[in-house]
C-alpha cells in the first residue's frame, strides 16, 4: 500500500513540480505580494465582455504559463485537472474545451488546488501520466454575482467576511522535468473529510473552514508522525485573519505551536491593504499564491518543505436557503525539495 | 507506464467491483427495467421537506447499501468519490459530511460516474486505497428547479427534450473484494476531451454530447486496439433517443458497426413509457442504469465485458445566457469479468 495511517496517501517516486503559472487581478497586483504576480489583469474584464469570459482567459492563462515554464506543449500534458467556483465548474470546463487536453473536472470549492494537486499527483505517481496540469481560478465579480448580490448595490460586508480573490493558478506536475534544476516534489497528501461545526453565517467563512483544517492537520501529522516543526512552512488556503486565529487556537489545545512556521494565503495576500476585511478567498487565491510566491520562494532554496493545505466550504446559496450550516473540507499536499523515504 | 495510446489508462491489477447500489425514483420505477430497482421512491419527496434533501437521501442510501453488499463499513472505505448536478455539487458534500468519510468531489455533469469510476479504480489500483466508493446521483425536481423553470409553470418540453432522472447509483471498488464469488473488475479506462460542436439548444443535449462520445468511443478502440465486437454491452450514459442515432451514424462513417451491441441508458430506462421525450438524462441515471441492472447482469453471467461511457453536458445557465455553446465529454470504463493482460 502507498498509504500510512488512517488518511495520507505517499507518492514513493515524489512527483516533481515541474512548472507553475498564475494569473493575478488588479487589487491583488496592489497587495504586499504582487511584485511576484508577473501576469496581471489591468482592470476587471482583461479585454473581455464578461467576467466569465475573463475567469476563462486567467485559467487559460496560468495553464499556459505552467506548461511553458515546463518546457512543455499541450499534446504533453494527459489530463488536466481542477475546477472554479462557478455553477457546472464552466471556467475548468470551457478552458478544457479551448486546450483540448483530456479533463478531470473537480469541485472543492476552494481546497480545489489541494483536491487537484492530490490526484494529480497520484496520476504521475501510479505510472497513469507522465504529465498533469491542476489549476484552480476565481473572480471576485463573477464569485460575487453567483454566490452574493448584484455588485450595483453596494451591499456592505460584515467584519467576518473575505473578499474572493481575482486569480488563477496552474501546477505542472511531470514523472520527470525536462528542465535541469532543483524542482518542488509531491511527497505525500492527507485527503480531508467534511467537518461541519454549525456555523450558518457566509460572512464568517474563515470559522466554518477552521475545524475542517485542524482536522486535517492534526491528521497528518498523526498519519506521518511528524511535528509541525517539520515543516519551513505550513500553509493554509483561505480561513483569513478571524479562521487563522481560530486553527491556532485549535492546534494549542492539541499542544501544537503553530505560531512560528504557519500562515494562511488569505491572510498574506491582502495584508495591511484597507477593505479587505478578513483577508481573501476564492480558489483562485491559494491557487495563484502557491505557484507565484511560494513555490518560487522553494526554487529558491528559501523553503524546503511546506504543507499546503487549501480549505473549502461546500455549502451553496441554495443549502443557504434552505437553512443548512457550512459543510467545509481540506487537503493537505506536502511539497519537498527532496524525496522521503517512507517506513511502509 | 501504466497507459496505452494517447488517452488510455490501464489498470493492472483490475481493481474488484465488490458491491453495488442504487435508489430509483417513482417514474423509474415504472419503467421496462423498474424490477431491478429494488430501493425507490413512493413519492418525490421519500419523506423529506426538500427535494435537495431527498437527493441527499438518495446518494447516501445507494452508497449505504453498496457498502453492504461489499460487506464493508464506512471505516473501511479510505475515499468517496463522486458528485452531482447541483451547484457546489451539495448533494455529494453533504452526503460526505453524514457519512465521515474522506472526500473527493467531482464534476462531470452527467459524465460523473465514469469520471469517479476511473479517479477510483486508479486509486485502488495504484495502491493508494484499499477500498473507494464512488456515487453519482440526480433528482428530477431539483434539476428542473435549477436549469430549467419552476416545475409549477408546467413548460412544454420539445421533441429533443430529456427527462432528468431520479436516480442513484453507487459503486465500491477493492483491491480485494470480501464476499466470494466472482466479480466484475475495471480494467481500464480512456479519459475524454471536451467536444463542443456548437450546439447551443439545451434542449438537445443527445445532439451535443454525442461528438465527445464519439470522440471518446474512437480514441478507446484506436488505444486499445480493440473493436467494438470485443464487447458484449457497449453502453452509453445518456444521449437518449436522438443522441443514440447520432453516435451510431458518426461510428458508421468510420466503419464501425454499433448496430448490434451498443444501446444508451437513457433509451432504456424509459423505453415504451409516454411524455419521456427523447428518453432520461442526469447524472444519477446512468450511475443506477450501471449498479442496478448492467453489473448485476454481469454477476449473473449474462454480460462479460462491457465498456460503460457516460456523457456529460458542461454548460451552466450563465454560459447559456450569455451565448455560449455547450462543450461536452465521455470517459470509457471497460469493465470485465476477466483480467486482461497488456502487452506495455
Amino acid at each position: 500500500m502507498n498509504k500510512i495511517g488512517e488518511r495520507t496517501i505517499v507518492f514513493k517516486s515524489a512527483p516533481f513540480i515541474a512548472g507553475n503559472g498564475g494569473v493575478g487581478g488588479k487589487e491583488e497586483k496592489c497587495g504586499p505580494v504582487g511584485d511576484c504576480f508577473d501576469v496581471f489583469l489591468k482592470d476587471d474584464l482583461w479585454g473581455e465582455k464578461s467576467w466569465e469570459l475573463t475567469e476563462k482567459k486567467m485559467h487559460i492563462r496560468a495553464i499556459v504559463d505552467a506548461l511553458n515554464a515546463a518546457g512543455l506543449y499541450t499534446k504533453d500534458i494527459d489530463v488536466m485537472l481542477g475546477g472554479d467556483l462557478l455553477n457546472q465548474i464552466i471556467t475548468a470546463g470551457y478552458s478544457a474545451r479551448e486546450l483540448g487536453i483530456p479533463f478531470l473536472g473537480l469541485y472543492g470549492a476552494c481546497s480545489t488546488m489541494s483536491e487537484s494537486l492530490a490526484i494529480g499527483a497520484m496520476a504521475v505517481d501510479g505510472g497513469y501520466a507522465k504529465n498533469v496540469v491542476c489549476a484552480a481560478s476565481s473572480h471576485f465579480a463573477t464569485a460575487e454575482r453567483q454566490f452574493r448580490y448584484p455588485l450595483e448595490l453596494g451591499t456592505p460586508k460584515t467584519p467576518t467576511s473575505q473578499h474572493t480573490a481575482t486569480a488563477s493558478g496552474a501546477t505542472v506536475i511531470s514523472m520527470k522535468p525536462i528542465n535541469p534544476g532543483a524542482h518542488p516534489r509531491i511527497t505525500c497528501a492527507t485527503i480531508g473529510r467534511v467537518v461541519d461545526y454549525g456555523i450558518k453565517d457566509v460572512n464568517n467563512m474563515g470559522a466554518a473552514m477552521a475545524p475542517a483544517a485542524a482536522e486535517t492537520l492534526f491528521t497528518h501529522f498523526y498519519d506521518t508522525k511528524r511535528k509541525p516543526s517539520y515543516y519551513d512552512l505550513i500553509l493554509s488556503g483561505d480561513l483569513g485573519i478571524f479562521g487563522k486565529e481560530i486553527l491556532i487556537r485549535m492546534a494549542e489545545k492539541e499542544k501544537m505551536d503553530l505560531s512560528l512556521n504557519y500562515t494562511d494565503c488569505g491572510v498574506e495576500i491582502y495584508k495591511g491593504m484597507d477593505n479587505m476585511y478578513c483577508g481573501g478567498s476564492g480558489c483562485g487565491l491559494s491557487a495563484l499564491m502557491l505557484n507565484k510566491y511560494y513555490i518560487p520562494k522553494m526554487r529558491e532554496g528559501k523553503l524546503k518543505r511546506i504543507l499546503f493545505m487549501a480549505t473549502g466550504a461546500l455549502m451553496s446559496p441554495t443549502s443557504s436557503l434552505q437553512g443548512e450550516s457550512i459543510p467545509a473540507i481540506a487537503h493537505a499536499i506536502s511539497i519537498e525539495m527532496e524525496n522521503v523515504k517512507w517506513n511502509i
